[in-house]
């Protein structure tokens, strides 16, 4: 089995690092990912320059470009082979319910399925993560489960790991994508040229996060696994705004 | 009414003049938008160094970010009132099927959506793109609609419109998005410094074009409308996952 | 006589366009300028992408690159003739003493200067700069006097303006950089996301700006020109180095 | 005794980690370098966003900004103690004659004297640079230079070592900066959007590579030390200024 690794923290992430560390037993491992911290990428794709694919004396290779960048690189251009699974993370932090739109973590598997490759993106789900290890673990045996039993259709699963150790973990649950309040607002600063700056705030705070929400399972222990679609078409509204244009 | 106006290609584009002065008689128009052409820019927010917002001799405002940090920006920090639309284009080139993830011009709109705000992205389906006029006299339409007869549920609308005149218009069609055949492979190429380089490729051909889709309705003249939804949840997926999962 | 003009604030910038506008009478003007503010850039070149060249509305070519690349790109491969002289500014702020190591204004001139093109840079003494018109009448008359007296040698000329009436100035003073203290220390603060970031502080103070010197002259109500040359090699300390290598 | 290291080549440049294996013996280094590939950088100041200060595993800094920004953030705001010496490189690629004005290698030394520090720039004099052992010894022995017998006056040496061993090396010459004929012009291509771009050209074959200079110095196997200095007054030109605009 052959999977191909990215993230959006930059290939020097932790995260990567113990991602790379628990596969290698199970499939060979290629490793493309941004050369810098690219959070809150999305699914961008660089179109006005060319990208360098470069290699760091551990072997993993960087671009200098977004997730979406590297794993679109790796797969028409630069594998023999078209990988088996993309797995982009472990991300240094949750990216769950809207924060799915923005991430970069959950763009570089996006990639991989809208070329055709099952995939997944894995977050730890905490701001100072620490438990690499039990997230690497997850993946390890979603993994394994995927070599023993090969899903019937093809997914983008987006994974969410608590904090913590393995034997703490309260099991997996699928989940759909909570939502949460409107973002905070820009802070408004000024920097030390007397210039008027904004910040982009934090993200709002969770708003649905009942049962079965992604939000809920990492609120109680549990892995949360998402499966998305990347479909935007908003089917139950076509009726409706059909009918107001003829009004 | 208050309608809030962004793209992608840059504040000097013309396609936002276009929209900004057929608009202008029937709102009150602010234009904030990216200081350069940021296409597929997706829905990255820039998180690593603040914004600024500067102001160009027409009025227009301009900002060192992406168009999802322009609408971020103007909604929260900027404006004194919520904008009762946000319109994000005339973008110079189609935005339809699987464009949606990529494109800046959507993620202009689907930003001003998830804060809240009835929302049209705005496409003149050419790369060559000449009838600025005719897209900007479907946007007017739509809003003058909109202001006889507020729809019941709030809407993101991805407009697409074929660069012809406005006679020559077939009329409105509701679409779903249609889907591309895998993007083309990167370009290699060298750079003159002799290091091997690569260009993300074009797009990929429509693969679902057919009745019903937007690739369809451009295809026969028709402006294309199709309602977006931004919850990437797979709810069709959730039962086999956990079948598959518990298996 | 051709004129290319250029700087480091931007096509859009006021003190380009009072330049333009001014000197239109006395040449052939083409503008190449940056796409966007790239005060601070000194003489850095953009190698690992290619540059864009576009034109505004207006007629200004503007480039997604540095000052240098500018002036770089017009003269070796956009314009069918050599320029008699390249001209950067008005700069918004002045540009003296050890400014000019950091500064892009100067960096456009000396660019088109190592391109054996004869060069000023302009600067408007202050950072709320006004008077725009009387720093365009000064380049105004130094054009005048080179066209009916046209200099033995090729000159890279510094020339900084103080921001008032054409009235007020004192008139012209050749002078030589001042040196300024130490720049002010990186200011250090915290971003919404709680990481800690460090902002490059304000210039320092003038240290030498005795007699002869820029500041000097500027301090006094006079216009300063300052002959620069590029050649880095400190003459004076090589027996010095030579002996202390030797011993 | 305190050394600062940078480069523009990034915090990972084997160059670099040469350098700090080779001066770890002779002192108490730091390392703060750029997060990219900043080649061409020159002297550019970030001023438009603050810098983030990150360590790599192996202990380096790195910092999103240009070896300008690196040493100018480190020496005013992240060390407890001045460093005695600041040292930047080993390049990969020479720097010799008018290279050095663009050069970030010349630039992060630059910064370290401009704040009073006695600085060195060492580059290896070839595109494919093998013997950065060798380049790392010839730094070694002028710090025990230094540290034997310290100069009487602040020194700025731009040091370039022919790529060969050790015992192949032709000892140390002080040089002059060379003169290269103009840069090749910028070359037209065009990308797979079908939009013309230009890439920046090579720098130009050397013209003035006689006896004296760094070129020849390096042409014929020895190491190149040319000390520099900043004030870019051209002296020599001032009175003729002065005599031409009173003419």
């Amino acid at each position: 089995m052959r999977i191909l690794l990215s993230n959006d923290d930059g290939y020097f992430a932790p995260g990567l690092a113990a991602l790379a560390q628990a596969l290698a037993p199970l499939a060979d491992i290629t490793v493309v990912a941004p050369e810098r911290d690219r959070s809150g990428a999305s699914n961008s794709l660089t179109l006005d320059r060319p990208l360098m694919l470069r290699q760091a004396p551990g072997g993993f290779y960087y671009v200098n470009g977004t997730p979406t960048d590297c794993v679109h690189l790796a797969v028409t251009g630069m594998l023999d082979h078209m990988p088996d699974m993309v797995i982009s993370g472990i991300n240094h932090g949750a990216n769950m319910g809207d924060d799915t739109i923005y991430s970069g973590t959950v763009a570089a598997a996006t990639e991989g399925y809208l070329l055709g490759i099952p995939s997944i993106a894995v977050s730890l789900a905490n701001h100072n993560a620490q438990h690499f290890d039990t997230a690497a673990r997850v993946v390890v045996e979603l993994v394994q489960r995927i070599q023993a039993q090969p899903p019937a259709e093809a997914m983008l699963l987006n994974v969410n790991v608590p904090d913590r150790g393995w034997v703490e973990l309260g099991g997996l649950r699928v989940t759909r994508l909570g939502k949460r309040h409107k973002a905070e607002s820009v802070v408004k600063t000024t920097n030390p040229r007397g210039q008027i700056v904004y910040w982009v705030g934090a993200a709002g705070l969770a708003q649905d996060a009942g049962e079965g929400t992604d939000f809920h399972a990492i609120a109680n222990g549990f892995v949360s696994i998402t499966p998305l679609q990347m479909d935007l078409t908003r089917f139950s509204q076509m009726d409706s705004v059909n009918a107001w244009l003829k009004s």
